[in-house]
């Protein structure tokens, strides 16, 4: 019989993003071998995260700061004109990583798999048609969709969604990754990839 | 640029057992999108961890009770004729999932992999020679660990420890696993398995 | 638009087992890159296989040599109280290999994965049972069948159809294998690793 | 023991590209299996693709016609403005299934993993030299080689190469591949990802 507090434990992990009950009861017996500090810096850096993580009013990153812009949308160096439209955070930050892009970006919150109404209302759809609607400065939106099945649905529905507001609409190049074989490669990637030679 | 507590806690969730950072910050948005209250849940279980979590005084198991053996120790209907040493608690789990093992337990907090002195003396082998010692009681001594490489030093270690109080030893049977194949089986598991036919 | 040749070779080598077509184009490749002596080495070794490899009349183990008996068989030191039934020839490599077993053996031919009539007669169920009809030598019959779902089916049948004959009927011993886990184990391996451990 | 003949196949298919000597073995039993006419119709065929197969004198690739020269390159509806270098056959017929590329290829027969003389010597470089200074209509050069780490040296190396003959030389555009993920992208493929946007 496993003791009550390490079982509610290893559930809790278990719906932690990939974890199964096996890495949940790993995490617990790595818990329980940590010196007493150690778990109370883990749990007060969690209870911090709550208290000092804020949304951004305009993009919905998380930030940790005054105001209720994040680092980025507060930044009156980046560039207005464009919006980028991303997934999720970790999209985001693949993106500033590259230092290629100094316009905003609006997290989406996920995809649409199938277009169901529950679904699409559960995506910041309308914040973002209001981001559209009001953004007087924005002249393209870059749509930023994972091409997956799923991502290139999410695309399609925003492409005919936004169209309306006469902005320039793209989505990100297509072709070979580093690393990426002809041979293995299909049919859609190699002729984006012959179309973008250069 | 991440945010110092988001950075903090991917950092502190890097360390957990099988955690890349590229999980560990799907564990910081996974805790960023819960509600105020489940996180304070997950907090509050860690902590009461710390707080209701014993180690037995006799096989090393985490407990949560009162006393200071754990279930296992402490129930008198187990039989003290047997001890299986095992390597660590999830291996004393599915020992007891059986439900074919009535004895006690000493758990060894890990393997031998090279026969260093400080290596030996992280584990708790003073302990468990300490408890074969003074176990009157104690008639067969199973060592419970796993058949890899480390393992079978470590076994074999303890063997030549242990020989000297004149106690019965044994390991547990090898043999073809459940889905096994005897195409791919190594010729030691394929040997036992021929001798232990039955 | 592929030559017809290096098409059909395609095809062909795309039956082989565990081969797709991308593999099998690499395989027609090779060959085109090979010397044409290199190429009628292998067709010559395959016409070969094909004239000189004979089935063995006691056993169904492919062999090449005179006479009509395997080199196993036809080997007067081998014991003729011992009958190991495996489902195809690598089992019964595995199991030479361990120099452990010194009796005969029989190739089943597969395994039976639904208990259909039509299964068991490509089977070559007919002639075991007419071996061990006739084999007053034998003693013992070892299913060395794999533990494997449709292994274990085949196993219960066999013991089944053979039990009449009053023969000492034996299945591998289960057991860890080498380099397997207790945490990660089933529990009847693990039950049978207790039960069988010395 | 193992039959010769089976032994001198097993060694010979294991030479196969990607085949080990476990696949090998299966493949000899999978052969053994097989009626006569069955192997007589895979012997015959890779016969037949040894007498049957040339080599292109324009671009390499191995073909099944009269002349000496391809389907592709003895085709005068191609575009003989361009030419597209690729690495091996496969990733021809990848490019060519894309039916995007009405040009002609130049297959060199591998790629240069260091820079060394006698690496480079057994690529077909030489000839393609010779194909660009006499192709007075080729206008465009492709380099459409894998963009892996030895695809790049290679390419960088034929560019430097080919650059006094003052064609258009270009590369496949990168860019993220159908299915790809913005979070897994390597901060070069997303570079070009936006840059490529559209």
């Amino acid at each position: 019989m496993q003791s009550q507090t390490i079982q509610k434990l290893i559930d809790l992990f278990s719906k932690f993003p990939t974890i199964g009950p096996k890495t949940a009861a790993r995490f617990v017996y790595y818990l329980i071998g940590l010196k007493k500090e150690e778990v109370q810096e883990i749990t007060g850096t969690i209870a911090e995260l709550k208290k000092n993580i804020k949304t951004c009013a305009y993009c919905f990153k998380p930030f940790e700061a005054t105001g209720h812009l994040c680092e980025i949308c507060g930044n009156p160096g980046r560039d207005k004109s464009m919006l980028c439209v991303v997934e999720k955070e970790p999209d985001l930050n693949s993106i500033e990583k590259t230092k290629k892009y100094r316009g905003r970006y609006f997290i989406l919150g996920g995809t649409i798999s199938r277009l169901r109404k529950t679904e699409i209302e559960k995506l910041r759809i309308k914040d973002l048609v209001l981001r559209v609607k009001r953004g007087q400065d924005t002249k393209e939106i870059i749509l930023a969709i994972n091409p997956t099945a799923e991502g290139e649905s999410t695309t399609l529905y925003l492409e005919r969604l936004l169209k309306p507001f006469g902005k320039k609409i793209t989505r990100l190049g297509r072709g070979l990754p580093i690393g990426g074989e002809l041979e293995y490669a299909d049919e859609e990637t190699l002729t984006s990839a012959l179309e973008g030679r250069k």
